[in-house]
């Protein structure tokens, strides 16, 4: 008879060789010297069958049956079992053989696309990415979906979250934001162009450090390093890492990734340790994830009040550099809404059309009304039409994001549905914790960390997005904070009345 | 009917576990935040205990079995099999309880030997070593030997050792190597004091690596990094990495830890990719490993031509601290022989006796001629005997190495039996390449590093140590070669007729 201890271990073995995936995974983007990628793509990919044998293990299974049946456990028990038992079910949906032709396929997509990204060549990567279509419409069968078949694509990334609740969503987006850019862009024009001279890489790096020690980050619990693509990583609660870019003729990109990944990794040191290697102690999706970074990065690092507090610090870095700007219109600077071509580099208005446009191609993609080779005119096209700008070259436009070529279907919605949990949460956060932003303006993020952690990473998985949403704020994700957010500060600063 | 080639796939995937766990560990010694140990040490502990019931396994067993019978292999595909067949046979003879037991015990001992270390009182670290102790005489017993019990330790290290190799070898180090190191420490005394100024940091850095590059490490497939204690790791032939430590206040630390460990990651470097995952792909033994780190640190790192060629470039990086010392000076410098306490910072001469030492305990130690408490006293008493010093404390003394925390015992004598093969294998060198000195002199050991690939590297485990050090040189090794080495050196640097 084997009890719920033996599933805490067993859970915790499978969760140790994927944060050794994650180790691996981490050396890879900052450390690994260029030559090590053969071995190293072998290695991940026999840990990832030895986690994938584990979790789809026959005694695993029965104890997962015996322990759904066990009315001793307690709710959290019952919980990590209900989490663990459901991930067993889709984990065995898929085939070794279907695991074994996606990672080949992926290998493959990943190297085309980056040729053909060079090349600024999109038929060099659309064979790849047609099968890669194919591998995930056969996977939303083979998942099974009720509504869409791209409802089987989002829950992987976002549990539970449909078709029609993104279509909601960008329903509201059309109806609500794009009028609200429209108004914007017709109006002043904001000077950002100080952020475009040449500033001192390592001065840079030692902003952003102070700038993540004042979020609260523990370089205890973790570290910063450069990688070509800034993101984070975690191996356990006392050990999530970040990753920076600095760009030595762009201020902006180091800044706002770091506060960015920040968020993230606070998610994570958030953790309980108690709960490693459970679903209570795993974060709960990527929409919530985005939530947290886009709370620091946004409403905390382009607000009025923390510059007010942090700019004469970054003023004495760059004296030259910043005379004649001051932190009102650094400000406005770092709040500039237009209309631009690469997602990553778009302010937090416009942001959201260029996931509009990826989702309504994926859409398109796995119900069959949009063809692989069509995607190069129907991107300019939506491109024109939501953003009105016209895309100079492929490599430029529909094949600047590496998700595709990764295999990622589903994902991008995450980061329009994080946002607007992020407003939700940063709006009921500003009630609960009294004066807000003068402790913003004090460096004060304390009492904010302490509201995330209490009500958000504690939890791990304790409750689905959806419920925790509900639980924090009283109502489902709503559009209309972000809205609210987004009219309020940007009236103020483009003089919109 | 399995054949062949699933051997080969379940060899690498019990290799890219291995690899995996060096990565982790890698990351440990050089980038880990400070509390990420407890939860790296659980996911090594997992990774380990993956590697072993792979190792163990039945089926694997079975396959080996069928392939060890099948003559349709060629010679190198026999040998994998024997080696492998070898090292399964080994792996069974531990039980799960044994490698847990042992497990826990390193980990505790190892954290008892820290805080002896750090308090000075070998007491603390008693009761663990005394656990340990006895559970390498318990190892002793099921891996079984013939004569000595500690021959199956050494074995674990460098395979086919017995302790009457070792007992041999001592024998002439006794006999010959002792006398000669009393008249050199009768004689001139050579003033090294300039290393001890302060040297930057990064110039030394810088040095460092202009030095591996020369050697002809490769960073394409390898990188240097900061450690407490330098060392050498690979996760690939082309992913073979070094680290060193920097004394601001000792220059000569970096240079030839540089060195030393650049000559462990070229044998790697040098190992055949094609061979990634089974016996021929791996380096044989820690002897011979150590003879490649000590052949370049000593034999070309340490000489005259080396230095004649290096020395201006050194003198550039710090002219204000060399300029009254000439390279010859230096390369007398760097060649001080002189008792000391601490085996890390000794000559390559009285070296050996620091390894004697820790010889004649860990053998007393096996055989039960010696007791854990009584440590202290015996290694005071051999360090008067052999090194006619006084040891202060125990943290300098019989604390100072952490091997027998990490439970290793067995592993010392590889580095005096390294350094033996390091001379015997440069002596066959300088008879086989034409005018090496001069090459070295002028920085190119371009031929060297091709003469050890070729002799050495690039067969993995082809041959045993024994039977290559006989295929290279002719004959097995053999002291004399050490001793003639230092005999003409010291000679000359001690003007000792």
């Amino acid at each position: 008879m084997k009890d719920y201890s033996d599933y805490i271990n067993y859970s915790r073995k499978i969760y140790d060789v994927y944060m050794s995936m994650s180790v691996l995974n981490w050396d890879m983007e900052t450390h690994m010297p260029k030559n090590g990628n053969k071995f190293r793509a072998q290695q991940l990919s026999t840990l990832a069958k030895i986690a994938y044998d584990l979790e789809t293990d026959n005694n695993y299974a029965n104890l997962l049956e015996q322990l759904s049946a066990d009315n001793s456990l307690d709710n959290d028990q019952k919980r990590n079992i209900y989490l663990s038992n459901k991930k067993f079910v889709k984990r065995k949906k898929y085939s070794g053989e279907f695991i074994q032709r996606q990672s080949n396929l992926i290998s493959t997509a990943f190297k085309d696309w980056r040729i053909a990204k060079e090349k600024n060549d999109f038929n060099l990567f659309r064979q790849s990415l047609e099968e890669i279509v194919k591998l995930r419409k056969e996977e939303t069968e083979l998942l099974g979906y009720s509504n869409h078949p791209y409802d089987a694509l989002l829950d992987k990334y976002e549990p539970n979250l449909t078709t029609k609740d993104v279509d909601l969503i960008f329903k509201d987006v059309k109806d609500h934001l794009v009028p609200f850019i429209s108004k914007i862009t017709e109006s002043n024009h904001i000077d950002d162009s100080f952020f475009y001279q040449k500033f001192d890489k390592q001065k840079q790096w030692d902003f952003g450090i102070e700038l993540l020690k004042q979020m609260g980050y523990d370089f205890d619990s973790g570290r910063q390093d450069i990688s070509a693509h800034p993101f984070s990583s975690h191996f356990s609660p006392e050990d999530a890492r970040v990753t920076t870019r600095i760009d030595e003729n762009n201020l902006s990109d180091m800044i706002w990734s770091c506060i960015h990944e920040g968020g993230h990794a606070l998610y994570e040191q958030g953790i309980l340790c108690e709960n490693y290697g459970t679903p209570l102690g795993n974060s709960i999706s990527l929409g919530i994830h985005e939530s947290q970074s886009r709370l620091w990065e946004n409403h905390v690092g382009r607000s009025l009040p923390y510059w007010k507090n942090n700019y004469n610090r970054l003023q004495s870095f760059f004296p030259e550099k910043l005379k004649n700007i001051d932190y009102k219109i650094f400000y406005k600077a770092c709040n500039n809404v237009k209309s631009s071509l690469i997602r990553t580099n778009a302010d937090e208005l416009t942001y959201h059309l260029h996931v509009l446009i990826r989702y309504e191609i994926e859409k398109g993609l796995i119900e069959g009304s949009i063809q692989v080779d069509e995607l190069p005119s129907k991107w300019n096209s939506l491109y024109k039409k939501y953003l009105d700008i016209d895309v100079p070259s492929d490599s430029m436009g529909v094949l600047q994001d590496i998700h595709w070529s990764h295999g990622s279907f589903g994902y991008f919605p995450t980061y329009t549905i994080g946002s607007f949990y992020a407003a939700q949460f940063y709006n009921q956060a500003s009630n609960e914790i009294s004066n807000i932003e003068s402790k913003i303006e004090k460096g004060d993020t304390e009492e904010l960390l302490k509201w995330l952690r209490e009500k958000i990473h504690k939890h791990g998985q304790r409750y689905d997005a959806k419920d925790l949403c509900k639980k924090i704020t009283g109502e489902e994700l709503n559009f209309k904070y972000f809205m609210n957010y987004a009219k309020n500060k940007y009236s103020k600063i483009y003089d919109i009345r």
